[in-house]
């Protein structure tokens, strides 16, 4: 599965693997993969000990970093700085909500100690508080990738990104926002379908990827959503993508935080047991289905507030999944794509990687197999 | 893409295409590909005539018939015959949906003549009615294939499929649903992903196909759900799949009835122009977005029947797509797949199959070429 993508990123395998742990990122790119660390949520210190931490382990492999920029938020058109901005759209937070969410962990025993819209701060999510955790990127050399989940990379941040010498790549669900970051310069267009975890449009990959490869030719393209396997990579590759861009299948494996009650509730998912829901984030982004993303659909209750705003409400259960796992479970946050039907156990992510590449090899055998019967 | 199935039923390339046009049904068969025709909406007289055609002008190749029996149903408990059926079900549809419905209509000038509920008879769409379809087509030797829109067929109708010599085939959207149709009989399973157009459920082609492969294995899979080029069928049988069954393309031939309106929506739409509505046949079905899908779905509207109720409704929706397709064209009933951002020309049925089967050899090759870099 060596395409030149791999040859641009100086990797073994074209696959990339999104993940919040710094040890998932580790052992991928060792492994022969790209790690690429989610930056959201870490303040601009906390990512420099992260990034400090994989540069001693990871050896003279690379790796990457996930930012989130989304093209449309809440106070975006404001020149607040991050902590001003941060304490405007506190305030913009309805008590109504918070009440509401307060209800709902309580109503399952979770304790919301004094989580309100107050205590959360924006660690990424907008260009003004994304910006320095790219700036604390661009420090490390062996980051050779940054990646933005959610938008087109504002053009100053491309410039600059590439006058350190590192790729940018971004995240899309149609060939038309596709093209809108080939003309920004992006490098590498990662097309996401709606099978994806975390924020997605609707149209499936088998649709989306072969529009988007077509649209922004010759610029490569990462197909996502719906891959955790060789064959499905195979698959993507057939369709003209240069790899593959992953992010549920990390969730499942040793060198992940993820706790053991979380783990459980993928392994126990089938592929019908996710939605796709603005009860975090404020945007669609697909997770399991469980009696939060339910409570938010109810016609009677609040509605989720658009982002970044609804992220300062469902904060508080955020919080809760990992403080009180047991007590969370049936209102935790726990984004997945729809493969999580084919995710039943916890493996070594060398072992997936392993793993994906020897399916990748069988499904292009039996591709082979077919045409030399046809023309036997 | 010769795969066992061609064996299985005597077929060039495993290549099914779905259509309720008799044209096309010749067409794509004599190209080497396998045509079905969608019985749903014929009286048993119809498709008598329909089938005595396609006898006449397919030559020596052979064809499947496709009809609808939904595990589900209004009346479905009771045993009444076809006529009584009719009657009890019409008696069933509140007048407020038919007043609606005319008002919809109305109010894009498009006269609503006769079509009360009492209109329409109940052609297909259970098994009372579907059943005279089956006798139908077990008359025709040329007719292979029997299969199944919705739900595993009646255990007693496979055995008298089986007995005539003929196979059986039904759609699922899930590996449970596929398990259930394997255990009754069924000879071959139809993968069905999100992406498809009609009735669909929600689980992506790319997710799904595999997982049904391996739920019903040795029986062979069928990929449906976002296919309309050779290099989605490569994708599909890297996934294990043994053929495609597809429906989108063959709305955009020149064989097909459908009005030269219809064909230029189809052509404008892109792929986020579709919507999953129960607004036509009451189970979650994939058409284009239109005011008719919008207007079901208002919160202060009445909300959509089950099956097939609401297609006593929708019927008179329906007949204007036909008799005013200009009047009609933002109410018209236009089921289409997220294929159709692809669908931009009307083609000829032997030129799709020949394209397909080109754009198929391109992308196997790809993958032969990736391989043999990677080995050199």
């Amino acid at each position: 599965m060596h395409t030149p993508i791999c040859d641009d990123l100086g990797i073994e395998f074209p696959i990339f693997a999104f993940t919040h742990c710094r040890d998932v990122v580790v052992a991928v790119s060792k492994a022969g993969g790209f790690g690429v660390l989610g930056a959201v949520g870490y303040t601009p210190e906390q990512l420099e000990i992260e990034l400090n931490w994989i540069d001693e382990n990871i050896g003279d492999h690379t790796y990457g970093v996930d930012i989130v920029i989304p093209n449309k938020y809440e106070g975006m058109d404001s020149n607040l700085s991050a902590d001003e901005l941060t304490k405007t759209l506190q305030d913009m937070v309805p008590q109504e909500h918070i009440d509401f969410a307060r209800k709902i962990l309580a109503d399952h025993g979770v304790p919301t100690d004094d989580s309100g819209a107050d205590a959360f701060q924006l660690l990424g999510w907008t260009e003004a508080t994304a910006t320095p955790q790219v700036e604390v990127a661009l420090r490390h050399p062996k980051v050779t990738l940054i990646a933005n989940a959610l938008g087109t990379p504002p053009v100053d941040m491309i410039k600059h990104i590439h006058d350190e010498g590192r790729k940018v790549a971004a995240l899309c669900g149609s060939p038309s926002q596709a093209r809108k970051h080939a003309d920004a310069g992006v490098d590498i267009v990662i097309a996401q379908g709606g099978e994806a975890g975390g924020h997605c449009g609707e149209v499936g990959s088998i649709v989306l990827w072969p529009q988007v490869v077509k649209a922004v030719a010759p610029v490569p393209v990462l197909a996502a959503g719906g891959i955790a396997s060789g064959e499905q990579i195979a698959a993507a590759l057939a369709l003209g993508a240069q790899g593959a861009w992953t992010g549920s299948q990390w969730l499942m494996v040793e060198e992940a935080e993820q706790t053991p009650v979380q783990q459980q509730a993928y392994a126990k998912a089938d592929s019908r047991d996710t939605v796709r829901s603005r009860s975090f984030t404020g945007k669609p982004a697909r997770m399991l289905r469980n009696d939060w993303t339910e409570a938010w659909e109810k016609p009677e209750n609040p509605k989720p507030l658009g982002m970044p705003l609804q992220y300062m409400v469902s904060g508080m259960a955020v919080a809760a999944t990992h403080k009180y796992p047991n007590e969370s479970v049936d209102v935790a946050f726990n984004p997945v794509g729809q493969v999580v039907g084919q995710l039943n156990k916890v493996e070594k992510s060398a072992t997936v990687i392993q793993r994906w590449v020897q399916e990748y090899l069988e499904a292009t055998n039996r591709l082979d197999e077919l045409n030399a019967a046809a023309t036997a």
